[in-house]
């Protein structure tokens, strides 16, 4: 790992953040003591299973579920007459905006299902078994409709509408009769700075390009589950996998019309959620099914369900046109973006708009986006949501206007690129960023001065790859270097801390922030430099919802700056009271004692180390604990730059991805292997969302390849060691610095990959994913 | 119920304290959905079992586990030779000092058994029946020794020696080679107040009497049990029935040799203590097989061993001499008091020391106490541990004496009560008390002024008593009254609360005490009171050890005292965040601001209310956590004057409880239903203890009735139900003036029953248990 700094920047001192204590949670996990949610026990246990509907779109006439009531081993059914009907309300989930009239019908479909998989009813019954063999007798009577599946599709006149009560005045507006019409485009989002117009007229070059995007979904290992009992005395609890505890409880009260303390949720280990665990799925059907038969009961959705059922991110349609003068400085730039917001209201549009030209300073920018309804599964964020999307868009046309004006793509980027004080489009004004630093680590970097056939060897690759037969060695393969920069502006919003201080020198920090990358070491490490303590002296706990003060959900790469700074603010509030009492085991003033480097020291070479002071509390006077919350929203923005050389098997159309870098400033590293964790990680699946993965449907609606056989997810045999470079570029907004991580990594790589397959093979691909059956026909259209 | 309150103290306005809301946990523990310690269930889980000595005084020459190791489903045995040994070590658990040398030993036997019963070693096995069986495979080679059951005989010169290596100074020099000498008194306690020889010789009346009380069991409905995991990290982590999580922790960090920290308690829904679950028995055995096994093993006590091996209180020798003058006021007392330490040291007498004579102004005073080991199970708390023994024997003495001098018992306890200022004989100055205004309660009530003809139909009784058969009619039954008073101390030791703002105004509280007797509200109800809430709004959480702050044990009658005080400082935490918040939203000073009866008011007649504010939390800063700590020590003390008309079946010797009224000062009754069930249920005990509760030995040491169909505890049948009178003198040294309730009740009837025996047919008891068998003999010697 190389570290970039400014070198007008002094790096603190720190003792603890940047070094690389092995995780708390760590031993757990590899030797399978964690608990996740489907390891919830009980005794007397149901089992739910849901019924999904098999058609995209259809009314719902009727449903009978008397039979499946009368099988064996049942307790209860559920349909959606058993949830309360909920007025239009919106939840804002911190990653997202909800509106429970909409979710309540996501999770059980009421007058209609608007794609394959909808969730209809649910049994639960004393194995899974009955439970499956009952689902098969609920009856439903639909009227199939048809589908519409396409975004642009869906925005016609004659289209067929999801939601008879849809209305949109902003696209209705290009109708005869404005706000009035039934229409599946739920929002419409305008960004506008300077005059694009003029901007595009000062421009030398402008290139305007149309993109797609097929849907992808973000394939964590561990499905959806939830068990949940709900109690005589009308208080709630359930075990769940999600990334927000607090988030899963806001939503229970407002889809079941329970007061928000009678909800308890207990967050278990999570086996991902790159912003697909928000949203409640199995919960409130756990919890009704509880309700109905008097026992808890466990829902497990199943890998089908998962990809047919849950938040994929959209497919998405994208123009997008950028305007740049004779020395390549961009003069305008416009983006028309249309995601699947799939059968309801709320795709990660918005995101898009936000960060689809941030990388640079745009004089004159626009940007128009539509939330468009399709009969796919409701799209909700994953990972930088929508930010990938938009790159895909701006940096390949950036490397066309590179190739066009023979700019070196990364001398354009340092020309262009947002600094401090640059607007967004959308807005906002850039505090200290990192970008023009991700640009240089590329530009410094190994990877960037090496030549395209050094890759192979500096690619670490877990295994060779295989010829087809009857291709050994017969094929010159092609080989080309791309590079993108990419966004995300990270999020703030609240969490909460509490530490208390144990006799042994050691402190229990107690959390809300379900830990998906490792975000208990970070925590547990910012209290500890706060403290002057090891990493490995803090005992982090991520607790239920009735055990720790609200805390947002893990996402938009929140934890490590918000619930860290929780821990910084917790950590304060002990070194205090540690003074306060050193003070009155010392007899001075509190103001003769001050807190430095893990030790209280006093007038007269008084000193305490903290393990000597901790010893001393509860024999002196009351315990200590401490307490952090924190509400800000100065979270910095991360930008990151990528470098990949691919090779091209031009008789398949395979993409081989040879060597790939990624550069990114993470602020301040607290602890450096998990922010490469999340760099490597999020640029695999960038690999994957480039390459390989897409819903496929058929003409009906239904996914053809709803399995993780045939929905095709990179391996570790698919991709080489990512190499990472951390820059730090410390975010002022933060007292440790921290920037958000973990998602701005996806973002880059479809834009990196597709420019390096034009450098390998001169072919401009403009429609994701890059896999064999879409690259090859381009491929040889070219050759 | 009737409350006297003393006219001159206004009794303040409050809303939430005082009243009786139903118990947060009580649907969970009605419909049986709460956790207790045997409910826990962990995949892999082992079942272990404890092999346990025959004898009750024996060398161990060897163990030989081979074969138990080589048993089917056998996966660990262990013996003392898999704990660390450890030097003698003193630690504080609250309510008692432990030393860890002994406590290894008595988790498995070392050099010697002690006792029947006596743990030796342990099987983990995947069933229990596996477990047992193996676990009779163990080969012990016992090298018997003699026993000695009675701590006078104990106290010989020659008596059997059970701990080669104890010396004790100030009882060896009463022998030839001070100091130097084996011994089986572990400690001599001493208090002295003026000048008894002098106070003696000033009284009128001097009356000596010597007393003993039988071995008797906290009876609790749970048996102890724990199951562990011993992590391959070295993380401890163990679900267990205790009356203090911390201080299972405390000793599991102790006996295992490992980081506090390192050891995480997770304190389930417990079935009763009184003192016996502080100890740990199984905890250590659990986490020791998990070791061996790298699986979560969980251990049971079966009732059998419950009774002869864990911490009943101890059989005792008293001799009490009160000396007073004409008038009836006491000048002079004496008590020299033996406790059964049991197998290793240990028992009550510190507090029988401390509280013998607490209800009197007693001007000259001498206390001689001794802790003397016997081979009995190692004695420890059992509700006012020692107190029921001594007033057992003081008031009874008061009794004769006021027969003597013929003064009405009430108006002797009147005269000489102990007050604001009284200074007890070990030294403490009693603050604000309120044993005058218990008796003047008694004396008010109906109880005292009705006949004893009246007493049938005023006990509530569920069934009549049934004559025996042959007896119908033909006895002329006895009736009698007798009253007595007692003194508890309580304790207050520390704390720890959080609480936590939800947007719906509702507040989450987290506490580290376990709930015995109903201290989730009572400790909800003071967060609720302070905050100007209602108690149903408070959602109160018994966390583990690494999820709340160090928090003392449940005992000494602290927890509404000690934790309720904690809820009150995190809820002036609340308050001053609040209001803080408040005067941020309205744009004004916080001075300005005051926090009033649940509403925050501002200027210009600006106010929320507690819910609406609370609604505004998480939209205008970060969230709102209160934390308290207390380490307060005037818990105030308390005390109760008992009430009870007995009828008793001269044939047989048979006592009925016919009407049993109890007044006692509880400070303040944070939940009115509570501080009763604490009063009946003390009284209950009491009344086993007074009639028929003791431990059968044979000459061997066996207990002859370990089960609880020979070892008889009163049942619902046996008692009338029980009238509480609760008077309120507010402790000063509390917030809002609470005084432990849980143990005092215990402490007068054994004396009262005794005194009402006397009453009915003019014996005098001086041995517990006043069974038939024992009582029977007396009463044919006085006809």
């Amino acid at each position: 790992m190389a570290t970039v700094d400014k070198p007008t920047e002094t790096k603190p001192n720190y003792k603890v953040i940047g070094t690389r204590p092995i995780r708390h949670d760590g031993v757990d996990k590899v030797t399978g003591r964690a608990k996740y949610g489907a390891d919830t026990q009980m005794t007397g246990m149901l089992y739910g299973k849901i019924l999904r509907s098999p058609h995209a779109h259809a009314r719902i006439k009727s449903i009978d579920t008397s039979k499946a009531e009368q099988a064996p081993g049942v307790h209860a059914v559920i349909t959606s007459a058993d949830m309360p009907e909920i007025g239009s309300k919106i939840a804002d989930l911190g990653e997202g905006m909800f509106d429970l009239k909409d979710l309540t019908r996501i999770v059980l479909a009421r007058e209609k299902v608007v794609y394959k998989g909808h969730a209809v009813a649910a049994v639960a019954a004393e194995t899974i078994h009955q439970a499956e063999e009952a689902a098969r007798l609920i009856e439903v009577d639909y009227e199939p409709l048809p589908p519409v599946l396409d975004v642009r599709a869906a925005m016609q006149d004659d289209a067929p509408i999801l939601h008879e009560d849809l209305r949109t005045a902003a696209f209705a507006s290009a109708t005869d009769d404005p706000g009035e019409k039934p229409t599946n485009v739920a929002k419409h989002f305008l960004h506008e700075k300077g005059d694009v117009e003029k901007g595009f007229a000062e421009a030398k070059l402008v290139i305007e390009r149309e993109f797609t995007t097929a849907t992808v979904h973000q394939g964590y290992i561990e499905p959806h589950t939830a068990t949940a009992i709900w109690n005589a005395d009308g208080q709630i609890t359930a075990w769940t996998s999600t990334q927000g505890s607090f988030c899963v409880r806001e939503q229970m009260s407002g889809l079941l019309q329970v007061p928000l303390s009678r909800v308890k949720i207990v967050p278990m280990e999570i086996g991902g959620g790159f912003g697909g665990k928000i949203v409640v799925y199995t919960p409130p059907i756990a919890a009704l099914l509880s309700k109905k038969s008097g026992r808890p009961v466990k829902v497990v959705m199943d890998r089908a369900a998962v990809l047919e059922a849950t938040g994929p991110t959209p497919g998405s349609y994208m123009r997008v046109k950028i305007g740049v003068d004779a020395e390549g400085s961009i003069t305008a730039a416009e983006a028309y973006l249309v995601f699947e917001a799939g059968g309801f209201p709320g795709s990660p549009i918005p995101a898009a708009c936000m960060t689809v030209f941030a990388c640079y300073d745009v004089p004159n920018g626009l940007v128009n986006g539509y939330d468009v309804c399709v009969n796919k599964p409701a799209s909700k964020a994953y990972r930088a949501p929508g930010a990938t999307h938009a790159a895909f868009a701006v940096e390949t046309i950036v490397d066309e206007i590179c190739e066009e004006l023979k700019i070196d793509p990364l001398e354009f980027r340092l020309k262009n690129a947002a600094v401090e004080g640059t607007r967004r489009v959308d807005g906002v004004l850039f505090p200290r960023v990192g970008m023009v630093e991700t640009v240089e680590a590329i530009q410094q970097g190994d990877h960037w001065k090496s030549s395209l056939d050094e890759s192979k060897a500096a690619g670490q690759r877990p295994t060779g790859s295989t010829p087809l037969p009857g291709h050994e060695g017969d094929v010159e393969k092609k080989r080309g270097r791309g590079v993108a920069s990419g966004f995300w502006f990270n999020a703030g919003l609240k969490s909460v801390v509490t530490a208390s201080v144990n006799t042994d020198g050691r402190v229990a920090l107690v959390e809300g922030s379900t830990d998906i990358g490792g975000s208990r070491a970070s925590i547990a490490m910012q209290l500890a430099e706060t403290l002057g303590i090891a990493a490995e002296d803090v005992t982090p706990t991520v607790a239920d919802t009735d055990n720790v003060g609200y805390t947002d959900v893990t996402g938009g790469s929140r934890v490590t700056y918000a619930t860290g700074w929780a821990a910084y603010e917790a950590a304060m509030d002990i070194r205090r009271q540690m003074i306060a009492r050193a003070a009155l085991i010392w007899d001075v003033d509190a103001e003769q004692v001050e807190y430095r480097d893990g030790s209280i020291i006093g007038p007269d070479d008084k000193v305490f180390t903290f393990q000597e002071l901790a010893a001393q509390i509860n024999k002196t006077g009351e315990p200590i604990i401490g307490r952090g919350s924190s509400a800000h929203d100065e979270p910095g923005g991360a930008f990151g730059t990528h470098c990949v050389d691919v090779e091209i098997d031009p008789d398949t159309g395979k993409v081989e991805i040879l060597r790939y870098t990624i550069a990114q400033d993470a602020g301040t590293a607290i602890h450096p292997a998990y922010v490469e964790g999340q760099l490597q990680g999020g640029v695999v699946q960038g690999i994957g969302w480039a390459l390989n993965e897409e819903y496929v449907y058929d003409e009906q609606g239904v996914m053809q390849n709803a399995s993780l056989l045939d929905y095709r997810m990179p391996t570790c045999f698919d991709v080489p060691m990512i190499d990472t470079i951390i820059v730090e570029v410390p975010n002022p907004g933060h007292p440790y610095g921290v920037r958000g991580v973990g998602e701005v990594p996806i973002v880059p790589p479809p834009a990196a990959i597709t420019n390096a397959i034009y450098d390998a093979v001169g072919v401009r691909m403009r429609h994701l994913p890059m896999s064999p059956p879409n690259l090859l026909p381009e491929i040889l259209k070219n050759t």
